[in-house]
Order: structure tokens, then C-alpha cells, then sequence
């Protein structure tokens, strides 16, 4: 079934309007009146609808509503590095459909490639998020930011609850495995004391050029663990696609 | 350092042959005389050469040899379906990256994009093989191949040894982790005593339009597992490297 997202304002108790261009679309879809899909107010919560008026803004009946049942119970954010070309594009897609909660892009030693104009690059990336979401079936629009440089991103990342992991490809003592395994049974044996601690997962990835090992100290020096994340050297836009497919594995989420 | 592929025949006891294409790279790349780089027989031995002649055929000095680090225990086959425009590219590229041993291509029921000339796109799947092998330090080439439609591809997959999945996205009761945990773990307990059988996987992806319901019945009834991939739906090229990332998380291979 086709798949909306609305902000919650657009909702009534009965009825929902949908945006000027999820309207377009639908006229462009040729759905007919009646025709059923689904408006998730980016939220977690999906309504069946069908289509009530579809000139100008359409909006749409509500059938019924029910907790979207797509979220991973783990909530993981991506810090990565800019990259060239459409690296971002494929990192920022795949981590969608894996699960991620937000993205934080930043700038790095390395990066061969940071945008002129940051908050269109954001904006384009969002939009990726935002189609990505709709065909797999998120309960949530997953936010892209941007954040300056190296050590914001480094403390934003700390700052976070949960744990952060900081991918290196000259690591080759601490595996993913290590990590993810200890954590997520050491919360288990918590008994879920403290689930929101044991469910936020922060990565970090570097630019094409990896990181500079400064960088790799600095983190190091805020008690953020250096992880591997194998033997063969991945790409810099498969590293966090890699590292997310591992945490919802590990997580029980895939 | 610069990793280069030859086959055996280019190598003799202290130097090795290099294809006409990598001479013109060396020589575009200006390697001088005793530049150190590894030459790759594609068989998991490296050898640390130095250039000796960059002219016409370039040639190279063994230093030293030593058995390729970079590839898994678990010997991964993907059987993928024909996809549109560059989603194949990108399946062939990340599945390199995560240590595949062979690709297979099959053409399914709802194939959109069958290509007229199947062995040209082998050929240039099989260049995207080589180029990704080569910068991720693989120490073999993972062949590209095609084989007819969906019940060849099943065949060949069950007439491997080891174990086969089939990724379905309307799966809902079989998860990935059941099945890999119960498999790895089953064969640590039998002491490694099958390790051939044990390290074997075959994984099975559909198109974009996913399989026909008569694919997943014929696939069951030759006693295939139906498994899924978690809740949210992954596009057609993403679902064989999350899989692939899933099997070498959980063999130890990441």
C-alpha cells in the first residue's frame, strides 16, 4: 500500500490533510476516492485512510490506526564524515532502510569534499531519508543534520546516552562482535534496568581517506571505544551501512 | 600500498608477469624502479614485490610471500536476481567488500530488467569484482556468473554444500539470527568435524519486485529455509549485503 508521512497537525480525530506534494502525487497515482493507503505521522503511529478528496490539498477518511511495527527497539544515530559524490547519497538510503534514528554529518581531517552549500546538501540528503522511509515502511522520517566539525560531532556523540563506537580501518584488536555482544548482554543481565541507556547506539565514520590518527586519539581520549570492523577494508559509504546491519543483529532487530 | 591480480602462470620462483592492463596503470600511476606493491594470485597467497621493468609488460621482484589475511572462514555464494540500472553494480561492489566468494545471476518471475546480452554484463560485473577486490585487499577475485532462470539457481544452490537461505520480505516467522546462530553454533558443537559443510552459504535475493509466491513455494519444497530480513522492507540490492554482513557478523568473519 502506498505510504505518507504528515506532521501531526495535519491530523483530526477522523480525517487527515495531506501536503501539497504528497497531493500532486496522488493525483499523479490516479488513486481513485475510497482507495485505501497509509499516513504515518512520523511519530511510530500509521493510519489506514482512504481517500477522501484528492484536488488541491487531498486528504483523506480515517480507518483505523495502530502502532507502526517497523521501529527497531534499539535507537541508533550515524555521525559520518563528507564524502564525495554520491557516497552520501548510498549511506544515507541504506542506513534508512537498516533502521537508523537520525544522521549527523561532519567535517573531517580527510574529507576531500565538504559542500559549498551545507544546508542544501542537508536538505537533499533529507528528502533521500524522507522517499527512503515511505518504501520501507519507517514510522519515522529519519532527521539528517550537519554539525561543524571533528570534535562537535565527537561530543555531540558522547553526549548522547548509550554507547558510542568509533570505526577505524588500522583497528584490528577490538571487533564489532567484542563490543556488541558484551553490551547488549550485559543490559539484558541489568534486567532492562536502565533501557535507554542500553538501547541508543552512536557510530562514528570516517571520510574516504579514513581519519587522521589525531583524530583517532581524540576520540580515544573521551573513552570512546576503537572498533574494527574486519579484516577487509570496506568503503567509507558501506562502513556505517555495515556497522548498523550488525547492531540490529546483534539488537534482535532484523 | 598498490595491490595488484595476476594468474599463476605470471609467476615464477623470484618474479612475477603483470596483465597488460596493469603495466599501463603502473606506468599512469609513474611507479619507479624498486616501488614496493603486492601482486595477488588470486588464490590467497600475497606477494610484496618490488617493480623492476614498467616498460611493455611491467615485471616485479618477490620480497616476500605470505598467505592473503583478508578472507573469511565462511565461504558465502549469493545468488542474485537480474535488477534495473546500477542496483546490480552496487550489489556486486558491497558484496566484494564483505568477502563474498561467487555471485551468481538468475532471472526470476518478475525480473524487470533482464539484459539482452548477459554475457556483457557478467563481463562488466565481473571488472566492478576485480576493481572492488583490488581496493579492499581481497585475496581471491569473486567470479561473477550467470545461470539461467529461478530453478537452475535453486538447484545449483541446494547442490552446494552447507546451507542455503531464501530471502523473503513476506517471511515473518524465520529470522535470519535463528537460523545463522542455530547453524554456527550447531557446527562449533560437532567439534569442526564437517568444517566444509559447516562454512558453506548460499543466500538467495529476489528483484525488485520481489518473488512470486509459487518461487517461494518451489524454493520450500526443495528444503530451503524461507527467512527474513527484519521488518522493514530493504530494496532489492540492499537485502544480499545485509545478509552477507549478517553471516560474516555472526561466523566471527567481522
Amino acid at each position: 500500500m502506498f505510504r505518507f508521512f504528515v506532521t501531526s497537525n495535519n491530523i483530526s480525530a477522523d480525517s487527515i490533510m495531506l501536503s501539497a506534494e504528497d497531493s500532486k502525487h496522488i493525483r499523479t497515482l490516479r488513486l481513485r476516492p475510497d482507495e485505501q493507503f497509509i499516513v504515518c505521522d512520523g511519530n511510530s503511529t500509521d493510519y489506514v485512510c482512504k481517500l477522501a478528496e484528492s484536488s488541491g490539498f487531498a486528504s483523506a477518511r480515517i480507518v483505523s490506526s495502530s502502532k507502526s511495527l517497523t521501529e527497531p527497539t534499539v535507537l541508533c544515530r550515524v555521525f559520518i564524515a563528507y564524502q564525495k559524490g554520491d557516497r552520501l547519497d548510498y549511506a544515507v538510503q541504506k542506513s534508512v532502510e537498516l533502521g537508523v534514528h537520525d544522521i549527523v554529518l561532519f567535517e573531517s581531517e580527510r574529507c576531500v569534499a565538504v559542500p559549498h552549500d551545507i544546508p542544501k546538501k542537508v536538505s537533499r540528503l533529507q528528502r533521500i531519508a524522507l522517499e527512503t522511509a515511505k518504501l520501507c515502511n519507517r514510522g519515522i522520517v529519519p532527521e539528517v543534520s550537519s554539525i561543524g566539525d571533528f570534535e562537535a560531532a565527537i561530543n555531540e556523540a558522547v553526549s548522547s546516552s548509550g554507547i558510542t563506537l568509533f570505526f577505524y580501518e588500522s583497528e584490528d584488536q577490538l571487533h564489532i562482535k567484542d563490543v556488541l555482544q558484551r553490551h547488549f548482554t550485559h543490559e539484558e543481565d541489568k534486567n532492562a534496568r536502565d533501557t535507554q541507556n542500553a538501547n541508543n547506539v552512536s557510530i562514528i565514520t570516517g571520510p574516504e581517506g579514513g581519519f587522521e590518527p589525531s583524530e583517532v586519539e581524540l576520540a580515544r581520549s573521551k573513552g570512546i571505544p576503537i572498533v574494527s570492523l574486519g579484516a577487509r577494508i570496506l568503503r567509507s559509504e558501506t562502513a556505517p551501512v555495515v556497522a548498523l546491519a550488525a547492531i540490529m543483529y546483534q539488537s534482535g532487530n532484523m
